[in-house]
């Protein structure tokens, strides 16, 4: 979600992430530099309020969170099936901003009704369909993404974090029942680092082990390497290495500082929190 | 300001700007369509509460306006020189995260102490300093923010906008005293608008009008222009057109629906509202 005042506090002296202009600041006349160590003084101070503000609204989101959670929480019975929807629940145009006779050539492409319940497919086709998403799915992952039956978030504030939990049904490729992916958020900045605060900073973030059953695990693939030297030199060693898959997105960087392994997961991270 | 939570709700079917998927909707048996109407009902009412949530912001940023208010007070007098600051309120170093010995050599670099007040410049050396604004500046427009003394903002709620002000001293280039743009916001979207709702969208732009002083104006220029053709065909007549000016921030275009005559205060304009 952005927030969409402009802050003018950015635009406060010496900005947050630019380079000091040391000619300009330099030649200025001691006197005028004890006036800018000052504004910088008052600048502490409004970092200090703008750090407030956001944790009023990461509150804010918490308070939220109670609103849209009977909203998601029909939107998974309708899913899974676990509640045939009234015709009341269901008078709006299946697409919205399109001509009824379009419309009616969707009703006509119509597959025989099926006995089965829900959406079939859905959160597949929502992660297929979403662009942060698509790239980061495989066609190994496919088939495991089919027993994906909801997405839901929850948000902490003590520690402030927000997390990410995908649910999945009984399955044969792995054993837990809700993958989880947590953002720890520093919401109030650092002494020595709050003239380069921005807004809240994710400074750690954690992702479920994912119990794989034998053989189904897709974010690992066996590759053979001629050894180069040793006793074994010459010989074809087989060695499991890291495969692309979705299911890395539960794999993240330890740190901020570590060096990322997986440009995906890290891409869609930076993107999600950015969004 | 970015609020940092990811918005999953923006994971919802179908998804904002995204290009139906007509095959897939198509082939999709018409007790399935239903349910998708029915997701889609539901998924209003989440975007119904998601506005209520930037409304609730928009009032939190009208609260914390309270709050910078005496800090951007001090920031003023600093800067124009009305309060000489005491000791105490300049006890900070003059750059963060810089050695002694660079803040040294920038104290060895200072020129004698002169009898002007405030800092000389500042607002101009902001505007020239930060990427959104530096490109706007001309040359002719330099002597004119010279005069330029505060920068404020104000946050209505009813009718919700946002105001930046330009506070200007007197000046031999125009009469007003201040020059404002303000940024009216649509926070609850409209009813046929629903599904591209996407948090508080700008939906008309107002600046004031410059009463420059007789030949001051330096958004305008004259230029000689040979007649192509009528009664002085060959002839050279003088016409006035926009010139490129930091001051053509004050003149945005009336809706988002016209044509905009300057790419320059349209890019500062959507970077301030997306920051």
């Amino acid at each position: 979600m952005a927030q969409e005042i402009p802050n003018i506090e950015d635009m406060g002296f010496p900005f947050p992430q630019a380079q000091p202009n040391f000619e300009l600041l330099g030649a200025l006349p001691k006197n005028v530099k004890r006036r800018v160590c000052a504004l910088k003084k008052v600048q502490l101070a409004s970092i200090d309020v703008e750090a407030k503000f956001y944790e009023r609204v990461h509150a804010l989101e918490l308070e939220f969170e109670a609103l849209f959670k009977p909203l998601n929480e029909q939107r998974k019975q309708i899913v899974t099936g676990e509640k045939e929807p009234t015709d009341a629940e269901c008078d709006v145009p299946l697409l919205h901003d399109t001509q009824p006779d379009v419309i009616d050539q969707l009703y006509e492409k119509s597959e025989a009704d099926s006995n089965e319940k829900g959406i079939k497919d859905f959160w597949l086709n929502v992660l297929k369909g979403h662009d942060l998403t698509s790239d980061l799915i495989q066609e190994h992952d496919t088939p495991i993404l089919t027993y994906l039956t909801d997405i839901t978030t929850s948000t902490s504030v003590d520690p402030a974090s927000f997390t990410i939990k995908f649910h999945f049904a009984e399955n044969p490729y792995f054993k837990n029942s809700v993958l989880q992916k947590e953002y720890f958020l520093e919401i109030i900045p650092q002494e020595d680092s709050k003239f380069d605060f921005d807004g809240p900073n994710v400074i750690r973030v954690t992702g479920d082990k994912i119990e794989w059953e034998d053989g189904k695990n897709v974010t690992k693939k066996a590759v053979k390497k001629k050894q180069k030297k040793g006793a074994n030199a010459g010989k074809f060693m087989t060695k499991t290495v890291k495969a692309d898959s979705f299911f890395n997105f539960f794999d993240p960087p330890k740190s901020a500082d570590e060096t990322n392994e997986d440009e995906d997961a890290e891409t869609i991270l930076i993107a999600m929190i950015r969004a």
